[in-house]
């Protein structure tokens, strides 16, 4: 992944002793020139101290640098985590000459505990000695905690008969279920972008990616989703039409990251698109699959590669959406297994069957009530979840 | 348990093979008069046949017995089974010269599967013969599904001088989540009562007990639960004190229903009360609980026997209410280990592990916006929920 660059960028990762296990827990994105910046964040109440942070800083439109660590949360930590978030910005700002205000932060790992500022402070000088316009891979390490895959994806596009570059780097295999944003995810480009139309592509890309994406039902403190455009590329998004070029490339990007989250969920085996269609608008139908999405009961079916449809059934019962099951139908990729208020047959019970039996699937809901529809990605409940989940800070 | 007698009622519970085991699967309860009755039934929009059967025959106030399998829920069988559904009713009322209207069905097991009903009436002989005044044990064996233990309780009351009993049973330990009541549950009481004012005590005591609980957060299509007042004790509850004593009584059986049927939920090794105090209403307090409640992560935490308050206080913060994290409290027990925004010391933590090893404790999430509290109980996640779960069906 050593080739990957975006005009006007580098980045970094390394080890600071944040990590038990003394794997690279420090990443820096830093941009030669100040960037237009859009960002989302959590909407859980409870919100980390870098949250608090960069929702004030991110409100200028531009900064500079984005400094990250992994293995602690910094949430629940008060007044001196506050403090702390701002050390943070401050040491990385010393390093690159940078105004504090101009460094965004970001933290990852166990909550309630104060992060050890001075372990980044004294890091720092190597930190920004690391900074590689080829770096993004090392970055990318850096935010990992209970992932067991870097999650690094970009595209290509152009405007105008300019090409520019997306990058973008994600992480997060527990406490997922987004309500704006997964747990951290950072994107840089070279296109030329106003601050405002950068943020309106965002809010509109995070949408059906990484805001249709669960694993756990649990919406974390910290969700953040920074995308940074250095506008180097000579490439420019100024026109309605050329803005959506990018937004579009940009949800292209959003959509492979949120896909590589699910797919190295805690303990998963199984990549589950829940669809709800033939619901009578857009807000039942995300009601029903997130229903089914959170259900333990068929997420461990799943796990057992059982085609439990009566699971399903019962859970979009149990959604408040007034379903009739006689209208429903139920399929396993493209095999129906409920139809006209009952069980298909056996032949078809086994063909479900073998369709759980394969990596990635579709579980289609359909409510014959309508013509909208909504998708939620998820994954399996395995016993592995529950080893990861029961022993996380022992 | 054999000295548990209710006047007027007789029970029983034999084996027809319809669980794979050979155990004990059909059950009995009936009535030597016309017995005064109520039921409150799953709010889930995909209803079983037999809830479906109930809901039309309970409207008379008036039955004379319950007929109960385990095994298969006749749920989502459509036009045929809720044909097996009457013809369930209908050879227990021929065996017992009964009406069949007069007869109440339920069923608990798998979804989707049509019930082998002509088991069911081979049986119906045996298990009429079977009827005894001490029998409630036998039956409470036929109701168990995934239960490890029959669920059997029974208290005395007095009204005026005159002395009544109430007896209930219940099964039900995973896809628990009840709206209303949980998967099955039979009362029985000698008081003689209304059948309007039956109706309302059991409306008023499945609120905080039965109402109040939830496993996995599944909702069942079959839940159930009924009580049949036969009159004969002597003692009448007439006058609203003599109805309170009744319901007061009915309240205290529920309540430890309830915590039997968490108590042995799968997998369970930990019995949690989650006690929200603080809150603006009531309402906001039974969200902030449910959320907790349900959360994956605060449930393989307590698996884990890990004070993780974290995951706690960002569950409160993804409820929807408006909490504010420095005004909140944590406890287990009585050890505070989050107050003033801030966790509370190392020596704190040490005295939680300590309450996380016990089988049952209190986690109380104190909100500090008011002076309203919800209860709920639950219980952990464990390896064996997911394991129990993953090979229900096969």
């Amino acid at each position: 992944m050593g080739d990957i660059r975006c005009t006007g960028f580098a980045a970094a990762g390394v080890a600071c002793g944040i990590k038990k296990n003394g794997k690279r827990d420090l990443g820096l994105l830093a941009c030669e020139k100040p960037a237009a910046v859009a960002g989302v964040f959590t909407r859980n109440r409870v919100k980390a101290a870098p949250v608090l942070l960069d929702l004030e800083r991110v409100a200028a439109g531009r900064c500079r640098a984005v400094v990250v660590n992994a293995g602690n949360a910094n949430c629940c930590t008060g007044q001196q985590g506050m403090r702390n978030a701002r050390r943070m910005a401050a040491c990385v700002a010393g390093e690159l000459g940078m105004d504090e205000t101009e460094v965004l932060v970001a933290s990852t790992g166990v909550i309630g505990q104060q992060l050890p500022v001075a372990r980044i402070e004294a890091a720092a000088p190597e930190l920004a000695r690391a900074l590689d316009p080829c770096g993004f891979g090392r970055l990318a390490e850096a935010i990992m905690t209970t992932d067991t895959v870097p999650k690094l994806v970009w595209r290509r596009g152009e405007i105008g008969g300019k090409a520019f570059t997306i990058v973008g780097t994600a992480k997060g295999s527990g406490m997922i279920c987004p309500d704006m944003a997964t747990m951290l995810c950072f994107v840089c480009t070279d296109v030329d972008i106003a601050a405002a139309d950068l943020r309106e592509c965002l809010v509109q890309a995070v949408a059906p990616t990484l805001n249709a994406i669960t694993v756990d039902g649990d919406t974390s403190t910290n969700d953040t989703t920074l995308v940074l455009a250095s506008g180097l590329s000579g490439a420019a998004a100024r026109k309605p039409e050329e803005v959506a070029v990018f937004r579009d490339l940009l949800q292209d990007l959003l959509a492979e990251l949120a896909r590589m989250l699910v797919r190295d969920a805690e303990g998963a085996t199984k990549l589950i698109e829940v669809a709800v269609t033939g619901a009578a608008d857009a807000a039942e139908a995300r009601r029903v699959a997130y229903t089914i999405a959170h259900s333990p009961l068929v997420k461990t079916a799943c796990f057992g590669q059982d085609a439990n449809w009566g699971r399903i059934i019962a859970a979009a019962g149990r959604s408040g959406v007034n379903v009739d099951p006689q209208r429903m139908r139920i399929l396993f990729d493209d095999v129906v297994l409920y139809a006209r208020g009952g069980w298909t047959g056996a032949a078809a019970e086994a063909a479900a069957t073998a369709v759980l039996q394969k990596p990635e699937f579709r579980l289609t809901v359909d409510l014959g009530r309508g013509a909208a529809s909504a998708g939620v990605l998820t994954c399996d409940f395995s016993l592995d979840y529950v080893r990861i989940n029961a022993d996380y800070r022992s």
